[in-house]
């Protein structure tokens, strides 16, 4: 069993191995005093898993309650959160009591944030299925839901009491949700780990299989050691928006369709390292994200784009923060106005 | 002026004074580094103080926004929640901006709780203009909705950057809502005080404005000395509760209509005197709430009431906490079962 210990607002542990899932209850009840448990998941996963991961919480002594919505970006919203507090309620669960995630980001950023509302805060406890929540998601404590105004407008910063990380999951996800996550992995060699790069580099998406377990570790130290610098979100961790700042632009631009979350960090980061990187550099960062699958560039002209950057939420009054990785493995992080960023990517400056 | 300051997750003063509404916007620039402000109020309040709040605040330098919902708990719901939500993002309001809570305990419950999670945080300042929300709501950092389940199920801690109490706004209040806030007044002097409680006891409703300065700054300085030993609510901020058992139970039994909190609080420490006290104490504590206008009793058989303490969401597990506070100033947490705690309020253990 690999564990990567999380030191945050409280200490918390991330356990990756597969097979884990079967498991699940006995890691579960070492990390909770909860009485009943409500498993919050989608309908794909609560086909694939979740009767597996009750069964082994009613082993391990847990009252259930399962509640499912629908899979999918548009369930991340208020209607489902009130629905999934209306349960909470129905099912008489109390502050002692514990939340499960079980599922990609989605799942997890709702049921976060129920977990961190919900009678001012219950135990969290997430299950991530999807390569982007085991890698993205399970750390850093941010969760969400969307507004029609705008994705992730509200939220809270709620850290789980355990995360479990089976990736034997991985093998169900439709090869388009794989490379979605994998868009996060190659940032994260690229901010941080040249020697992840090259390890990303050397495979591609039919034969990662056999390092993805270390390939996950690997990702969840570095977002550890990048988010236990900095909590709440001030500073460092900024870099983990590296490929952000476009990439938002673009799932913006075309109003989240099209494109997903990992596709346009993987466009955002091509367009961030022409404008920054060697082209030997460039063009390595490109054929790896085409390995997995990936985009590395978007049919938009930039002036198209650069609104959508404008109403980025990390803008901090006129100023814009984004990130630059001149070579693999050291990132930076930069300020602009917005004025003077979209003359300089539109090539005027 | 007199500033108490609080020590939680970070420092804050909270400042009172008479007249204080006039000059908030100078204050306030001195506590957060916000370029535009979003007051939240009542359609009541709006009316008698937002216009020279706006103007105070504009004359600080703040770009001002107004948000107004109907006065009344039933506006403390998710319904007015997203509607702040849907305001505060077409108002474009950033994480450095800051919202501002001008009114009672409704409007700093649900502003609060909107400065807790829109964009995951953002400055909040608190004008309490009640009774009840200088002396109660204004220190300790909690925040809520209610559903229709219940009240206050949905919330988060969130500490203002500041508090302004300017005890003039309180001659505008009817002297029923006076009279709530009285009943925690109250509360702070049985809990922790006897001084107080003698200052109280030697007043009435009709002459306590003259030292109710020192009262407000009394109250506030016992709930930031119990709030700071206990951040999170998870011990001795229990006392906080003294009356609130039975008093939410009241509250429950009458859907939260006929008994304002701070009268069902009055009954609920009455009842629990009856059990606890000396019958020199009890009377002493009946002459007092009777002097600001306060119930001391209800018409309901105890067997009635007790289902309602089951439903308190402060039960932990099958067990029930509760405040007895033996002379005034002294508080103590006792423990026992529900159906314990029932047998003994009824007589039978």
């Amino acid at each position: 069993m690999k564990t990567i210990t999380v030191h945050a607002s409280h200490t918390y542990p991330i356990y990756v191995q597969n097979g884990l899932l079967s498991d699940c209850g006995s890691y579960i009840r070492q990390n909770t005093k909860a009485a009943s448990v409500a498993v919050i998941t989608d309908d794909i996963v609560q086909k694939l898993y979740s009767d597996a991961v009750l069964s082994s919480l009613q082993k391990a002594g847990f009252r259930t309650e399962r509640f499912v919505f629908p899979n999918g970006e548009a369930s991340k919203c208020a209607k489902t959160l009130l629905d999934v507090y209306d349960f909470l309620c129905e099912k008489q669960f109390t502050r002692t009591d514990a939340i499960i995630a079980l599922g990609g980001g989605v799942v997890g950023d709702l049921a976060g944030f129920a977990a961190a509302t919900y009678l001012r805060g219950m135990d969290f406890i997430q299950i991530p299925t999807t390569l982007l929540a085991q890698v993205d998601s399970s750390v850093g404590g941010k969760t969400a839901i969307d507004l029609k105004g705008g994705k992730n407008l509200v939220g809270a910063f709620k850290q789980p009491v355990c995360v479990l990380c089976d990736p034997n999951t991985l093998q169900t996800l439709p090869p388009a949700i794989f490379s979605d996550g994998m868009g996060e992995v190659v940032k994260y060699g690229m901010i941080r780990d040249a020697k992840l790069f090259e390890l990303l580099a050397a495979h591609t998406q039919e034969n990662i299989f056999s390092v993805l377990e270390e390939v996950i570790c690997t990702c969840i130290s570095i977002k550890r050691d990048v988010v236990e610098a900095d909590e709440f979100d001030t500073g460092e961790r900024m870099i983990l928006n590296y490929g952000h700042t476009l990439g938002h632009a673009i799932e913006g631009y075309y109003h989240y369709e099209t494109y997903s979350h990992g596709s346009a960090v993987a466009i955002g980061m091509c367009l961030m390292a022409e404008k920054t990187c060697s082209p030997e550099q460039t063009a390595a960062l490109k054929a790896c994200l085409e390995a997995y699958h990936l985009p590395t560039s978007v049919p938009v002209p930039m002036a198209e784009l650069l609104p959508f950057c404008g109403v980025d939420k990390k803008r901090a009054g006129s100023q814009l923060r984004y990130i630059v990785c001149e070579t693999a493995g050291k990132a930076e992080i930069r300020t602009a106005s917005v004025t003077d960023f979209a003359a300089w990517m539109e090539g005027n400056a």
